[in-house]
């Protein structure tokens, strides 16, 4: 039996860091034998919000692929393509935004909480109204089976869904499967001042950091805020440090901090070095990886073609299947 | 000096009336020599209201191209094209989208204005409220300088140049120019019923029209309300089949008529004989031409293959350009 395939996409805003990584990326590439796996670049979708400041997309493009190559994502298993230069998810979108009603939009409970929450930038636009339009036609382009999302995109796939099952309804064939969400579990981990790990809080390690950066990022962490002195007991269950060790450290030396912590046998400086060295020996080979790609910058680009070119097959196949049976 | 650009476009939605002629047509058979057009037939606007019926586009599309060179549409003065070829439109929309503001488009007067009036339409889709935006992209694309119009087409038009306007304002280049609405004088011409001719009204003599249909739907014309009989005097002035003299006979016969129905010497019958004899005889060569083109089926489809790549060419320049300065 083939594959199930899935597909899933993220918006080049800048280099990967651990957020990311455990979020959404460490899932990817654990799925890639699993699955038949189309993972894309949403150039087109960073525009929603940044499309004031466009100048850098090119480059986040390039460090993502590069990013993902060296977390472990694999152009032999798995289709890597970037949505902009595929022209059909265009005409998919137009074709899409014909038969979506604009309260199925307006509902959309992310549309109007991001609204809220990026309150710096202006995202009354159209484009971002119609963000889950876009993104239908980058799922249902591939008919994608299932698609691995955080429980905070749900809703996303449920218009998806629903976009979907309208075009069949509508023209009387099931061109398109309705995706079904895959709730990815990610391991939670929080930035360097305990809040979620994100670029603009500059909060992040990246998966690019030397091991300098690494360990003098891991030295300003925030611990157990109770503990104020070294001989003050601390408390793991409240220290994002303790979190890093479940992550990157093995299961004795998880085990003995636990219990020093609590005693005040260990010190915060001395227990973040020891995470901090766990950190850099878990990032060595994405960091060498990524070395190795940096310098190949040919190699890169010939990944991105040959995945998108596979990804273009794929998308110029529905849309004749599309035309068909909507006889345009 | 090179000639400025004009572009304008017309929906699919079936075969061309005399309405559509002397509305918008004719006047673009006359600029044909002192612009450098661009003519394409919308298809992907069709979608807009007939999403939910597209089964006969792609023949409108044809039929509309036959009335078009029948008319006479030159493609050696013109680009004559079809929207939907040229996915450049659908990437363009789909950029746009992303700096329109949502109010630009809720704002603009005709939008509730269809909603109220195709009320046995459902209109609340995405691509509805975004049908300026795909519009600006049609236009903009090509650069025109001029676009003709009717009066209640200048709001599209404002919008198209807000649209040019914040794009070469937001990425610092004056990419596009901003469009001016060249206002047609068109001459009224009502429908058989004295209501605005319309194919949804049944009331249209089409451009197809056989000379027997022709003398058929003129003797059915509505005329002077008032005149019941033969012998009551008439008044030409608010007598429709006059308003055609006035369009298809000469000088002579039209001041013979006005003067002879005032006075009951001719009667509605004998007049729109008259009438429907040189409404046969203006539209002969149209039909002609359409009898030719109709028996040249590949012809029909090289002309549009060649308007195609002509225009194609010019949007895949401007779409460099786009992405150049948004560095894309």
């Amino acid at each position: 039996m083939a594959k199930k395939r899935v597909l899933s996409g993220m918006r080049p805003t800048g280099r990967l860091h651990l957020g990311n990584l455990h979020g959404a990326l460490a899932n990817w590439i654990k799925i890639q034998d699993q699955y038949d796996c189309f993972f894309f670049i949403a150039d087109w979708h960073a525009l929603t919000s940044d499309y004031e400041e466009t100048g850098a997309i090119q480059d986040y493009v390039r460090d993502m692929m590069v990013d993902w190559l060296s977390a472990g994502l694999s152009p032999e298993k798995s289709t890597l393509f970037v949505q902009s230069k595929i022209k059909e998810h265009a005409e998919l979108f137009l074709i899409l935004a014909m038969i979506t009603p604009v309260p199925w939009l307006e509902r959309n409970p992310t549309y109007k909480d991001q609204i809220v929450q990026l309150s710096n930038k202006d995202l009354s636009t159209f484009g971002f109204l119609g963000y889950p339009v876009l993104q239908a036609a980058d799922i249902i382009m591939y008919k994608a089976d299932s698609v691995p999302v955080g429980v905070d995109q749900v809703p996303h796939i449920e218009i998806t869904r629903e976009i979907a099952r309208r075009f069949n309804y509508l023209y009387k064939k099931k061109v398109f499967p309705e995706p079904e969400p895959i709730l990815t579990e990610s391991s939670k981990i929080l930035g360097l001042d305990r809040r979620k790990m994100s670029k603009s809080y500059n909060n992040a390690i990246y998966l690019a950091e030397s091991p300098k950066e690494i360990s003098s990022k891991a030295s300003r962490m925030i611990t157990d805020p109770q503990r104020m002195k070294k001989t003050d007991p601390g408390d793991p269950d409240v220290c994002n440090v303790f979190e890093f060790h479940k992550l990157y450290s093995d299961i004795e030396m998880v085990t003995e901090i636990n219990e020093q912590c609590r005693i005040a046998k260990i010190g915060c400086v001395e227990c973040k070095k020891k995470m901090s060295e766990n950190l850099v020996k878990a990032l060595e080979p994405i960091r060498e990886k990524r070395d190795y790609y940096e310098s190949q910058p040919e190699m890169v680009e010939d990944i991105i073609r040959t995945g998108t070119t596979k990804a273009d097959k794929v998308a110029k196949q529905t849309m004749e299947e599309v035309r068909a049976v909507m006889k345009i």
